[in-house]
């Protein structure tokens, strides 16, 4: 199976059942509108990168890959929780999100807080409550806690809100994206080896992969959004396109991002190699070092 | 012991443990402010009649109190996630609970919000990461996710604020506060079951206890609200006192209410009654039936 061809039959398969959540469900009362906030922006695409990471580390490790899929939703449950109360007037205040109106401007605040909050409550049950042995629930759902808490997604959006146009250091910039965006990319990994019953060298291996990508991922983003910000603006690359926030990009600048990059890629690459079937991880590892705006 | 003394025992115990989730720790970098907002709503104080709940039904059940008080701090920390994000100005936009300021007051909307998400999140992890087997943690874990989504909580919380002040039906009504309120009260008693390890009649006589009680508790509620408001604007009792709201004194009027409080506090009774030391449970239907303003 080439690339694309396994990243479509994970992407079909997680699409089925991330469609399946809520929006088939109708409860009346006014209630279906509850459901219909959580599927719109369960649904609004995006690459799905980190359920495609949960089911691909299942399948590397020997697990039944549609007992993980609850698992893999789950963790698409969670990002999408976060992503909505980003969005809200008291955080990020966006209107668009994928080029399409964010939660709040289609269902209101009352409704986009209330969703993001259910679709986090529905993360941990979807795991609790799937087929997998309760050993192996159990740790999936404390990983995906890990990635949540104050330690992962919530510390790290507080510390992005409040941190406002003050110039970080090097190191306070890594904590808050490794908290923000790294811990979940992590967990993702992390699940699909605890959902496959792995070793505890594989669930290490996958920490390594999952950090690694994480830390590459979050540089690129730097880039590409100055890149398409400066594009649009005629500024040179470089200058100061992220509304006066610290990024890796105002820190180091293009060259020393490029390299680093690359080196967080090969860092990923090797981790995956730790497992006999490593082409699909180390491939996506490349692809996400060099996607296009 | 008598009541007042095991209910001390829990509440200590519980306090303690509360006090030492989020109160001490300092993490640095503009990080403490997250933890300080929900260590400020977390201590707030209030009775702490779930976690008691928790903490009896697994001493009833000859379960290990101790191991288990992770369990109802969890239980806590759910509710108070709770508190905060229906306090926010786009639900109910209330400024004090509890005679003091609402934590968006204090500490703005924004950090408000968050302080929801991680205690939701940090509920979670503190079930999934304490010291029970595997298959007990799963248990508990499942029973609050079951009590924190769509079918608890949060659809609850939406029914109430998309009903405004339309008129109910007595199931529609019955519904929302069974979602809103009952299914924490009752995920908290079989939540202390599934902590001892219980047996499947043990969990399903909590559930009846927890949710007979979660039913008198709201009426009685809807009694003292009205009663204090009309006290405060001299009203007559049974006089449109919620705002418009339907409430279960404006359906069935007072003699009614206080008839369906006797019946389901002995129906609560009847329950406890399952469990060879029932004193403590029973004492506490009646404690909580007959609670004055």
């Amino acid at each position: 199976m080439t690339f694309s061809e396994r990243y479509d039959a994970h992407l079909t398969a997680i699409t089925a059942a991330l469609a399946a959540c809520f929006g088939k469900e109708k409860r009346g009362f006014a209630f279906d509108g509850l459901l219909e906030a959580m599927d719109y922006s369960l649904m609004a695409g995006g690459k799905r990168v980190r359920p495609v990471l949960t089911l691909e580390f299942c399948r590397v490790c020997g697990g039944d890959v549609t007992a993980a899929l609850d698992v893999a939703c789950a963790v698409e449950l969670l990002h999408t929780y976060s992503l909505i109360h980003d969005d809200l007037p008291c955080m990020d205040n966006d209107d668009l999100r994928r080029g399409k109106p964010t939660n709040h401007k289609v269902f209101g605040e009352c409704t986009a807080v209330l969703a993001g909050d259910a679709l986090q409550a529905e993360a941990f049950g979807k795991i609790l409550r799937c087929a997998l042995p309760a050993e192996r629930r159990a740790a999936c759902a404390e990983a995906l806690a890990d990635a949540a808490g104050i330690d992962g997604i919530c510390g790290g959006q507080f510390m992005d809100m409040m941190g406002g146009s003050q110039r970080l250091s090097e190191e306070e910039l890594s904590e808050l994206q490794g908290r923000k965006t790294g811990s979940l990319l992590l967990a993702a990994c992390r699940m699909g080896v605890l959902a496959a019953g792995g070793s505890p060298a594989q669930e290490d291996a996958a920490c390594r992969y999952g950090a690694a990508l994480g830390a590459a991922f979050q540089i690129r983003d730097d880039m590409l959004d100055a890149l398409s910000t400066e594009q649009e603006l005629g500024k040179p690359i470089g200058s100061d396109a992220a509304n006066g926030k610290t990024t890796f990009l105002s820190l180091w600048g293009a060259e020393k991002c490029a390299a680093a990059v690359d080196r967080l890629t090969r860092a990923a690459i090797d981790a995956a190699k730790e497992f006999p079937e490593s082409d699909f991880l180390c491939e996506l590892a490349r692809y996400l070092a060099g996607r296009g705006v």
